[in-house]
């Protein structure tokens, strides 16, 4: 298996899914769906995307995953775009691009945002109505993926710990499982439904997303602590100027990249407990964890 | 029937649905879940729930429509919050409180309206798992109705024309119909879905949802323009000091009164195509521009 190549096809497929399932820009009101799709289409791993579709495609892919994979992209950016406003995170530059209320306004980045998040669940409404006990699984792991007590959540109390610098390392796990590792999570299971995966294999997707997702937010935490700006396309150092608490402040560089790879150990551990032709994920989990050599 | 015991009942049920099927505000994070309750548990006139739970009724209510009573109610909140913000409407008074924002602050206002929108589909996803064909349907036209091309494409062109204080009639109509009626619509189809309507009885709340939606919409435009704050429980005459194009700057006071009775005719004119007893419907159609005798 060439894993780049098989990235590439992946990623390619999500990337005119997005584009094909995504509302036109001129439709009405243009403004706010050049705005959806500026913030969609710039860029990015599509990382999310494609778990599902690599998922889906361990169970066979009995029904085709490609627009559970574009609703949660959708999810994903909304995040983004409302974590980038002046009254969150107040950044300038996403995926080296202007953030979308930079390029816009912030009203229409709000309204982008709530658009996204609205799209994911018009897009499985769509696609899957004549699948209605799948279209009623997918929505129910997404909205609860995404609701209060995980990915909203997360960003919650990221806010909050960033207010008074010096978060504990429970309360960093809390943001961490949630605000990055519930959309990996069902990432993967929403590729599990669509593939027709068993409860138990199910289980064995969550607890895989699980550590994949602790291990890419340490990634990321290390990156940023390491990378120049160029590298990231986003603003690098930008936790350590904030005072924030990351993974590498309470425990060090060192002790980071050693977390990283035993949550990286512990992902591919559970993915093998799947059916199923794991070589690609295997692949993909591992070459999370190598952005650090 | 007594119209006004029988609204009191629907609004109780709503109230005990809307307290008991939110997360408890000590849910972590604790602010952000006391946000939400404090957004959604200010009052209000539950109109949405209320038409959710009286149209289920008219069919006989095969399945609980509570659950998707409050779904709407907390998408109509979600909206209120986003709409109040700093770079949405800027709006300090909502119900006679505070808004969400000056209470907690922009962050967590954001944050509490986006859970609010997320939850409406977990609500859905959690309580209707038994009747995937039911969860699928409300979550099509739930989601449909909230998005960027009818709920949110209606408040992104309200936002354009009030920057240019001179929108045209057609365009005052997209916004009436997309960011009051779509949601007034989706109650009644909501509520006809869990009282198990035929297509062509979705169809007749559609059109009943449609004229009502209008109606209440050119009410309060009319209202904002005659009543007092107080009386409101919001600031009036905001939209004449905004310069903002209502149907009464457009058409003047006695034609928005004429239109606002054409629509109410229209209203029950259509909700009388349908089956099962329509008096309280009709008494709250009939309710709505009695307000502005």
């Amino acid at each position: 298996m060439d894993f780049a190549a098989q990235f590439q096809a992946y990623r390619d497929r999500a990337e005119q899914g997005l584009d094909r399932l995504l509302p036109p820009g001129t439709t009405r009101p243009a403004r706010l769906h050049e705005a959806m799709r500026y913030a969609l289409l710039g860029g990015g791993k599509r990382l999310r995307p494609v778990l599902v579709l690599a998922a889906s495609d361990l169970f066979g892919a009995r029904h085709d995953a490609l627009a559970a994979a574009v609703a949660i992209e959708c999810i994903h950016t909304y995040s983004l775009v409302h974590d980038d406003l002046p009254c969150m995170d107040n950044d300038d530059l996403r995926r080296g691009r202007p953030t979308t209320h930079k390029q816009f306004d912030e009203a229409t980045a709000l309204l982008a945002g709530d658009s996204l998040l609205t799209f994911a669940f018009q897009l499985i409404g769509r696609h899957y109505a004549g699948q209605p006990g799948l279209a009623a699984a997918l929505t129910r792991e997404i909205a609860e993926a995404a609701g209060s007590e995980r990915l909203v959540g997360g960003q919650m109390e990221d806010l909050l710990a960033e207010k008074k610098t010096n978060a504990t390392a429970e309360e960093l796990e809390f943001i961490h499982l949630n605000k990055t590792a519930a959309m990996i999570v069902v990432s993967l299971v929403a590729g599990g439904l669509c593939g027709g995966a068993t409860d138990a294999q199910l289980d064995g997707l969550r607890t895989t997303g699980r550590h994949l997702g602790l291990a890419f937010q340490i990634v990321d935490d290390v990156l940023d602590a390491t990378a120049d700006t160029a590298t990231l396309g986003k603003t690098a150092g930008k936790d350590a100027k904030a005072g924030k608490t990351t993974y590498v402040k309470l425990h060090g560089l060192d002790a980071s990249r050693k977390f990283a790879r035993e949550q990286t150990d512990a992902a591919l551990a559970a993915l093998r407990s799947l059916p199923g032709d794991q070589k690609f994920l295997a692949a993909l989990i591992e070459s999370m964890a190598s952005r650090l050599n």
